[in-house]
């Protein structure tokens, strides 16, 4: 393990935690959502500006790296930051997520994967090695484990299997990560295990015997609803050391990560910002708003005049319900804009209320009101 | 006419010349190009983006936005300055050209024209009377005469009796902008005739009867190729006056840009640099880049890397061509950024060589330049 890398949790209150990351290419404060840049670009967003709605770290995809432009090829050309002129850390998933989701023709065995690109139709093979080597080769700051996503929903017993191939992943991605790593990059576990808490907990207590330097929690947010999602979580972060960045993987709305971090957990990504920002779907802090709707049309609000955001503060509704109805480019641009920015200020407004130790009063609040809103908009 | 309105004409070199136009929004160093913002933005860009780039005035399409989102709709909402949050000048068309090259079941009479809308075959009519009163709801800076577009090739006499008749519709245009026009707003002439010298004088003459702010030619850049537009350009601009601007409508590539400088013309638009910022298409000193092409897959350079412009400077044409081919709308907004850069870049550059006496040189070596570079890419 590297020396660079570190955790310091400043500040808790309840479970909720407040610290810092350090990284090869900076810190970052937690709890951190990182905005997520698929295929080496946060869509519709300039690398500067995703860093100037306060993101320090976002996160790239092994499975769309490797297939295009190819790992090989983002290492000849620098290297992921480089590549996509980002200066801040970066965090690679392993690839196992969008292999099950994405891929065609899949072909499980002990030793990984092959599957057939979506792109092109093309054959390739992830196991742990070549994940924690293509990791490597983008240059990652934080690695995960390559791992095998449980299908939700599916048996205790499938879950178990799957889980038990994953910790056994887990130790060869480790092995990897030591041969291949660099000086202060750092590796993560991931917990596996379904919605059963006997299997979190022996997948919890396998990770720590390997010892890693932070630990997801990866197969959630998969449909499996919120109630199940929390209570996972409930009964997985006791399990993980304190000292150690704990990672929600693939989480969440704005109320999914409020009430995941009065849970404890530390790190989040999502493309629902991005996703929904494309799609005309602002978040708001009084809930969603879904600009395609006709009654913007002639709405001179914009969606956020107290914002320090330009996109939620200089432009009105109306103009936004116009883009979006009319397919412009700048619609996404501005409302993924928009939403990576509420995504930041929200993180950023529960780290205040850890610091603060007013963080489950901020908490109640802050739900309430996203959800008021949610209510008038339908 | 306005008082506020004004062009001063500060230098010449040969015939071309370097001045300033004052309009309400500011003023506008010419030549000048005019990025074109069709449905009320200029595709794939902020506006605080294309202000940067030096751009001082944008188009908008009378067409497109009577259309979506509606010129009394933009009105209530403060005019297009206001509904786009661009501060400065704004240019409309008067909807003729797109009428005749986009909308459906068109019906023309001496009347105007009534059209079928592309979007949803809704059914609408323009005439010199409505085209004007849309342009002032819009609150355009400068305006222009409702016209009708001559096809290109036509029979003279068809281009005859058309020209005529945009003569008729121009002085009805002049008595409608004399009754809703603002304080400071200016109304262009748009001269018709197709390729044929004398008709071109007879409408220049006729426009100049009339008498207006400013005065376009029209009808060009629609197949006739550059050297027929160069000569029409050239047997047209001896018949305008040299206290007003001159505007050639829709033009062009960066070479035309150059040689029509070359020839008197003051002012430009066309939807080049940011429909090839769309596709894929750079334009550089060195000619015109093709970012699909597999040449550009491991090339680290990036477009300009003496390039003022963050997009031509800090992304390799490798990245470049990664976001075009997995068609990121990054990607488009890259290249749309670096074009409309370039372009502005082309205007100041032609700009201080007519100020410092060397424009033909300037005009010379630069598209040498340019085809020199063309000839590599293929």
């Amino acid at each position: 393990m590297s020396t660079a890398f570190t955790f310091n949790n400043h500040a808790s209150d309840g479970a909720a935690r407040c610290g810092e990351i350090s990284t090869p290419h900076g810190k970052i404060a937690t709890p951190a959502f990182m905005p997520v840049g698929t295929a080496a670009t946060v869509k519709a967003m300039l690398p500067q500006t995703v860093r100037e709605t306060g993101a320090e770290i976002i996160l790239g995809n092994t499975y769309h790296l490797m297939l295009r432009p190819g790992a090989e090829e983002v290492a000849a050309l620098g290297g992921l930051h480089a590549f996509m002129n980002w200066k801040g850390p970066i965090l690679t998933d392993s690839g196992g997520y969008q292999v099950m989701s994405l891929a065609k023709l899949r072909k499980m065995s002990e030793e990984g994967v092959t599957f057939q690109s979506h792109i092109d139709g093309s054959t390739h093979e992830l196991t742990p090695e070549r994940s924690i080597e293509i990791q490597c080769l983008l240059g990652a700051d934080i690695q995960m484990v390559f791992d095998e996503c449980t299908p939700y929903p599916c048996e205790k017993e499938e879950a178990r299997s799957s889980m038990e191939l994953s910790m056994r992943w887990a130790g060869r991605s480790k092995a990897a990560f030591a041969e291949h790593g660099k000086s202060g990059q750092a590796l993560f576990g991931i917990v596996q295990g379904g919605v059963h808490p006997d299997l979190r907990e022996a997948s919890a207590k396998a990770l720590l015997e390997l010892g890693f330097d932070g630990y997801a929690i990866g197969g959630l947010a998969v449909g499996e609803g919120q109630d199940l999602m929390l209570q996972t979580l409930n009964v997985t972060a006791p399990f993980l050391p304190e000292d150690r960045p704990r990672y929600l993987m693939g989480v969440g709305t704005p109320e999914d990560l409020i009430l995941s971090v009065a849970r404890g957990a530390d790190m989040f990504d999502c493309v629902m910002p991005t996703r929904s920002g494309r799609h005309g779907q602002a978040f708001t802090w009084d809930g969603k708003v879904n600009l395609r709707n006709a009654r913007y049309a002639d709405d001179p609000r914009p969606l956020d005049e107290t914002s320090g955001c330009p996109a939620a503060r200089d432009y009105s509704r109306a103009y936004l319900h116009h883009l979006v109805k009319a397919r412009e480019i700048l619609g996404a641009m501005l409302v993924s804009w928009a939403n990576v920015h509420f995504y930041q200020d929200l993180m950023a407004r529960m780290r205040n209320a850890i610091r603060e130790g007013c963080f489950e009063s901020f908490a109640q609040e802050t739900v309430a009101r996203l959800n008021a809103g949610a209510g008038k908009e339908t």
